[in-house]
């Protein structure tokens, strides 16, 4: 079906393919934050087929993850003729912008303010202790602990609730947020993406297409690591930790491979 | 043995007078953190039967506390021919010194600083924070966690620890602190308290002898509440709560019954 890929794009893909299929899903919301995050902007089913089949998807996964994630209330899909056009909805892009941010920025400077929860016996206060850990932008620093960025918010009032802005870390918290499996993966990714830089060279020539589909490799990898793990205080990067320095690389590699327009998928093939 | 007391005296003791006996041992600490806890003061062994005969000790009770006392190393006493003398040796000094002020103070300001210390599952964390509940300055206000005064200090590491200054405090953790025995205990307290204020009347004369044991049966009610709970946090104060009227009281009345000097008890009787 498609066309032979450039060489620094198949050592670029190579080097970022993991032991698993990703999740296809995942890949498609990762392809749309990536390229169609504006409101109006909509992926061609065709362009979206090149991309995920550049990366090694079946047909037949993606018309699974479509299907799941229009049930889902993320994208919505038209066809004209014999033409489809999908984008996120409302809800899609409003998900989409909250996690941008903790995807994309160069350097994350964490929030100087935190507080910690903390739930007694009390059934109710283990419920909101539950509730607060739900929304994901909390650390469970003990059973009955978590630690949130900024000040308390509203709708505490169940939980003994200390605003904090110093901290002692000791290496088993260290280990809580960051388990040895999930250090590890940050150097698998690391390696990965410094070999991605090697191939792409000082001055990388891609077609638009490979261009967004080595963005999104790149981007759904470091997303899959970054979503994890809430954002914590400096004090809980674990000594050798590879985070930052994926962080610091993720937006190197995309800087050289700028976003392509969504005009210039239309109507091009995967070769340069 | 004892002269008559007089009624006033009487009355105050009837008021503060518990469903239990009190613990003989405490009660001679308080005597002495009363009266004689400044280097080279002693108490003769006929002015300390005195006080514990007024306060119903029976002879042999204080003996075998005094006894105690020596052995654990608080009181050490000496024997001038048939005359006994005694006193806090330094070690007894120095706790004793530790418990005045928060036994004395007309009013706490409670420090504006504290730190949380939060132990996960690990065994040495939680052995730390076993140890630091162990001092006596910390609220657990959960399991895995303590509240203490001021900035986290040395050999925490193996902690999890926060500085705060603001708290929002939930009725469970303020139940935890103080619970309802502790509370009910409080109040019974204050209610007494105010009979003895009343029967001393504006003027109270008193003879020596009477005027320490009562300032010692005033202050061994309210230091075994005030000593079972740390120094907490205003917030922490429950709705309601007598602990900081019973405090005040207290000192109205010792300053209304003065601290009789050693010389005067001495060779004076009970009545007035």
């Amino acid at each position: 079906m498609h066309s032979e890929t450039s060489p620094v794009f198949s050592a670029c893909a190579a080097a970022l393919a993991g032991p698993r299929q990703p999740r296809v899903w995942s890949v498609i919301i990762t392809i749309f934050g990536d390229l169609a995050q504006a409101p109006g902007d909509t992926i061609s089913g065709a362009v979206l087929s090149r991309i995920t089949e550049l990366a090694g998807i079946k047909p037949e996964a993606q018309r699974v993850a479509l299907h799941r994630l229009r049930k889902d209330g993320w994208i919505e899909s038209a066809r004209v003729g014999r033409l489809s056009h999908h984008r996120l909805t409302a809800f899609g892009r409003a998900l989409s912008a909250e996690a941008t941010p903790r995807i994309y920025a160069e350097r994350i400077d964490p929030p100087a303010r935190w507080h910690v929860l903390i739930a007694g016996g009390e059934e109710a206060a283990r419920e909101a202790l539950d509730a607060v850990l739900l929304t994901g932008d909390y650390i469970s620093v003990s059973p009955q602990a978590a630690l949130g960025p900024g000040p308390v918010p509203e709708g505490c009032a169940d939980l003994l609730s200390f605003d904090t802005a110093r901290f002692g870390v000791p290496d088993w918290a260290r280990e809580r947020v960051f388990p040895a499996d999930l250090r590890a993966a940050y150097d698998r990714l690391h390696d990965a993406l410094r070999e991605v830089a090697e191939s792409l060279g000082p001055a990388p020539v891609l077609a638009p297409l490979e261009a967004a589909t080595l963005r999104m490799l790149v981007v759904h990898n470091w997303r899959r690591l970054v979503l994890k793990h809430p954002e914590v205080p400096r004090e809980f990067y674990p000594e050798g930790w590879s985070g930052e320095a994926c962080r610091a690389e993720v937006a190197r590699i995309l800087s050289r491979v700028p976003r392509p327009g969504l005009e210039q998928l239309d109507g091009t093939d995967s070769a340069a």
